[in-house]
């Protein structure tokens, strides 16, 4: 039985240091219960705080070029030119999207995460082979890290005929949601691209979660119609928003009866803070409105970009840096996001810090959770189900294959 | 006589792996000329690159609260908000300006600063005393990194009587330049604050180096009356102004002549890409129009803000994440800022990479500038002038006092 006690840290919120009991991959008891449960372990975690595992909610793990040659980025501003300038590089380079999955997972787990949900694209190029690959790295990495599968139709699905029956076959295979992409600005049919894919969503019974780059007016408009759709088929709690650079463009007018729509039906928006001067969720807005949010790595180290380290943490700051937060309340909002806001859209069961969750775990060197995003400092030590699977920032894995 | 020889690692801009021997300080041999040097000890550098040491141009070491128990963000959002909140806290802590400035330093030397410029209040509540503890900072720490002092106006020049006596005397004790603020937003009297300090710089021959929050033509006119002295006064190549958001806000009609003034005088500008929807220069439009640009970290850890973490391999990503660069151009155009920019603005002596620099030089695990940005990894070895001053992560520095 692998029992472990950890001692002196603070769990987040929780300003005294305390002990923390696991066994069976839970924590059992806390304080000085855990002290007086048996060890075949102990960690002096001594100035460390305890977060819950950080929780990649949107990652593109079979895109990434981690691990290889340093690529210098290329492509052209728009979306439809990094697509184009994707599929030209990834044609060329020949990687395999289970090893690179895998590379860059074990990146992600030195780095605390032991959630992620990836995209993966699906389209008539690589059809459901990206996403078999991904089932393998799923496999393979269970024992570090809990995998949700979102199958992507990054080409859009109006315009690549055959599509939507990808994605009903990928749903058969078991992937976890499906996605979508702008379906008026790539698709330039939004109807066509929301009603193919909410029916696919009901009638298998699995999630969905889309990619919205649309701006402005645009994009209100889609976020109008995926509430509609959401609403009509009573698709509450199972649909998410990424990127929704929109909701940082409208005025309040028009973005507040947005935000009661979507904290109505529980659409969950995702924002990783993208720079570059583009528009992004005002977070605390959202907050206050009552919308879920949660946050994610995007492409790591890949053609769209090189500059997203896979780091949740380090996300966490960046949201609350690009959020203008100083207060403990922004940051922890922030953390939020990379944890609980992630959890629940993953509905990862028994997350969290309290006796009888999953011992998912990250110490991290802080007084308290705001100066742990503010600092974002190395990770001591991540536990996956009890198991120590990183240490100092080395994740304690098989390399991958 | 310490001989070095640093093996196999990559010089920035260099794709070849090469030896770099240091001798009396100073980078003696490259290549197959270092390899024939005698070096007392040699550094295995295989897989790293080195940068030259970075160069914190724009801090406020006086005021940190680093090392200290966390402290919640309370201060109000404007400027002299900000300011006065500063001055309660401050009185409150009762803090000595030497041993915070001493506590920061030691953590930016871990993370590879080399040289940094720092902004110290001088006004009518502390007289000269930060400055004083400034000076015995410098002093304690001359081993490990070059500090240029900045006597800093926080509070303003008009506004307190006695202010401009102050700049001048602390001229005459030792600091390199004086700073300004806001003249027109805080003091209220653009042409009574800028005609006195820039008097103070002719008559002494010190340089200048003025914050400038002003936003949109408030500022863009501060820029202008900054050229005018500037030029009258034939201070060419003598002035910097820091944030200078402005210079984010103007359309290209009013941006550009300023852009080519700046040029001309040889204005530096330094930003450190404030984030929160704040406007702040576009860096890669400031290059191209011939303008010298520097970052640095700003105040680390204070009342102003708990978001700067004092790492300025950090800092020039955050500069290219939110200038929105991608490409290898943009993303060694940031790490410029805080290399050869701020060396240049502080006039270091032999700084680079070359035979004969000194050998102030940081080691981290990349294979290019670019990727040193995007990863801004762990620094594995900090140099100062040929000694060892931090190794992964950790200052070798005696502990401040």
């Amino acid at each position: 039985m692998n029992e472990l006690r950890i001692e002196g840290a603070r769990r987040w919120g929780d300003p005294a240091p305390t002990a923390l009991a696991i066994r069976g991959g839970r924590i059992v008891a806390l304080g000085a219960d855990a002290d007086a449960q048996p060890a075949s372990a102990t960690i002096d975690a001594r100035g460390q705080l305890v977060l819950p595992g950080l929780v990649d909610g949107h990652a593109h793990l079979d895109k990434t070029l981690w691990g290889e040659r340093w690529h210098p980025h290329q492509a052209g501003p728009t979306i439809a030119e990094r697509i184009d300038n994707e599929r030209r590089v990834l044609r060329g380079l020949k990687l395999s999207a289970a090893r690179q999955s895998a590379r860059l997972l074990r990146h992600m787990v030195a780095r605390g995460t032991t959630h992620v949900r990836t995209h993966v694209d699906v389209g008539p190029e690589m059809r459901l082979a990206h996403l078999h690959d991904l089932m393998h790295t799923r496999a393979a990495c269970a024992g570090a890290v809990d995998m949700q599968i979102v199958a992507f139709p990054q080409g859009g699905v109006v315009r690549q005929p055959g599509t939507l029956d990808l994605l009903d076959a990928a749903v058969r295979e078991g992937t976890d949601a499906i996605g979508g992409i702008d379906p008026s600005a790539l698709d330039g049919d939004a109807a066509g691209q929301l009603d193919g894919i909410f029916a696919i969503a009901s009638r298998r019974d699995c999630e969905l979660d889309l990619h919205l780059h649309e701006r402005g007016e645009q994009g209100a408009r889609s976020i109008g119609m995926i509430c509609d759709r959401t609403q009509a088929l009573g698709l509450n709690g199972r649909v998410a928003i990424g990127h929704a650079f929109c909701l940082g463009e409208l005025p309040p007018a028009a973005l507040d009866p947005l935000l009661e729509r979507l904290a109505m039906l529980d659409i969950a928006v995702m924002t990783h803070a993208p720079g570059g001067y583009m528009p992004f969720p005002p977070v605390r807005r959202l907050a206050e409105a009552g919308v879920h949010l949660f946050t994610g790595s995007d492409g790591v180290r890949d053609t769209w970009t090189p500059m997203n380290t896979g780091d949740l943490l380090e996300r966490a700051y960046l949201v609350a840096y690009n959020s203008g937060f100083r207060d403990d309340a922004g940051l922890e909002l922030a953390l939020g996001m990379a944890t609980w806001g992630g959890a629940r859209v993953m509905r990862a069961p028994d997350y969290g810090l309290d006796v009888g969750c999953c011992a998912d775990l990250v110490l991290v060197e802080a007084e308290c959770a705001a100066e742990a995003v503010a600092a974002h400092p190395p990770r001591r030590l991540v536990l996956k189900r009890g198991r120590i699977v990183a240490r100092d920032g080395v994740a304690l894995l098989p390399a991958a294959a």
